[in-house]
């Protein structure tokens, strides 16, 4: 488990987690060339991963507080790209819009340092027993 | 250039470049750790940015061939997250629904080896002149 | 139930059935001013609707074939607009992408009497107890 | 022109604008059997209508602000459903994510008369001569 925590996506991304509740997750990057598009702006796949991340630790921990043997696992990403950047240190932050017992639906902006917004986007989550497959 | 070519969230994720055309892009790569979120399985931000790359490339051929000072940049990405997926090499191929001169649709989808579908999303790109920031 | 078919959005909207099973549903409606927008092309909303209907009528045949007390309900619907239509008669034609026990995905293309594209979207739908709201 | 007012989808679906600027757009209606669906809840068209053109009247209404000869159409509508609803008064709120001169984002939100959310979404609109199709 230590060792998936320290290869996965969001490692490889270089994103940290700030504060992490069933309320809010806070996450924070720094870009870099590894999240670069073909032009050298951050590919559109570096946002979409940033809000799929945020919000799915959000509904994860909302899911787990209810019941342990729950888990979240995404449906439907959306993610609107408004800004287009280059460097710099980049923020989400994901809030609930609805928790329900079967689905939930999060939302979650992107801003940069002088608190521009870059992107935002929306993930429907599916509440399923920790160890089932996503059907 | 030479340089991001080699640095960028395309090579960091491992895809490659099986064929691209303004008719169709396919590319492949294999899942590994750096791939997963915490349980294991691919991370839903990987099919987002296997979407995104896949339709961007093939919406900057045509554009380019319409007009070379033209490139094609995402401003909406929507995955849908079909069948959770842990190892093996998988292919995403898009092909455009529009190629209007002010904007594109292209939608892509991503099969296994076993040729079911993983996930399947679409990206509405905007046609600015190639130096343009997005707007 | 007489009453609600009379009444409900479909027939206020004109659109007509040509044949509906799990595996494809094909509705048709004849563009009237009733569909339009101020500039006086059809409005987006009539072709989410077309997308939402045509993809909620075979998800549900689906979930009642596989279990008569099942019904699916929409969770996310995102339709692509494609070309403005101001008249002739339109036709949606919807497919299954994913048909699970829990969540179905359905894929919507609307067609001008051309056979051009006129708008495509997607529709996420859970299977829930034919009783229970949406949660 | 007042023909088409009259006749268009807003006045089908029964739908008034409360207030409407380039940072706030309101509209409400009350529900009735001509927007449910089969089940005798409001059918998804209607939640994806109202926000489809809560959004659009923001949008244009900015964009004539900017230059009267200026439209904005929509390219993407995403609606996530949060809540069925079978009767009451409904009211959706539109504000602006992003309004550049190439594209708006708006998000907006449909909230019942105790103010749980019912619907929310997001349309990305193009501006585009008030003249020139949708390409």
């Amino acid at each position: 488990m230590a060792t998936q925590e320290f290869d996965g996506l969001v490692q490889t991304l270089g994103m940290e987690t700030v504060r992490a509740s069933a309320d809010e997750v806070v996450l924070e990057w720094t870009v870099g060339p590894q999240h670069h598009q073909p032009m050298g702006i951050v590919h559109g796949g570096v946002h979409c991963s940033a809000i799929e991340t945020a919000c799915s630790i959000g509904a994860s921990i909302s899911a787990r507080e209810r019941d342990p043997r729950i888990a979240a696992v995404g449906l439907e990403n959306h993610t609107s790209f408004i800004r287009a950047v280059r460097s710099g240190r980049l923020r989400v932050i994901a809030r609930p819009i609805t928790r329900g017992r079967t689905t939930q639906v999060w939302e979650a902006e992107i801003r940069d340092e002088g608190e521009r917004v870059i992107a935002t986007g929306r993930v429907r989550l599916l509440c399923v027993a920790r160890d089932a497959a996503l059907g």
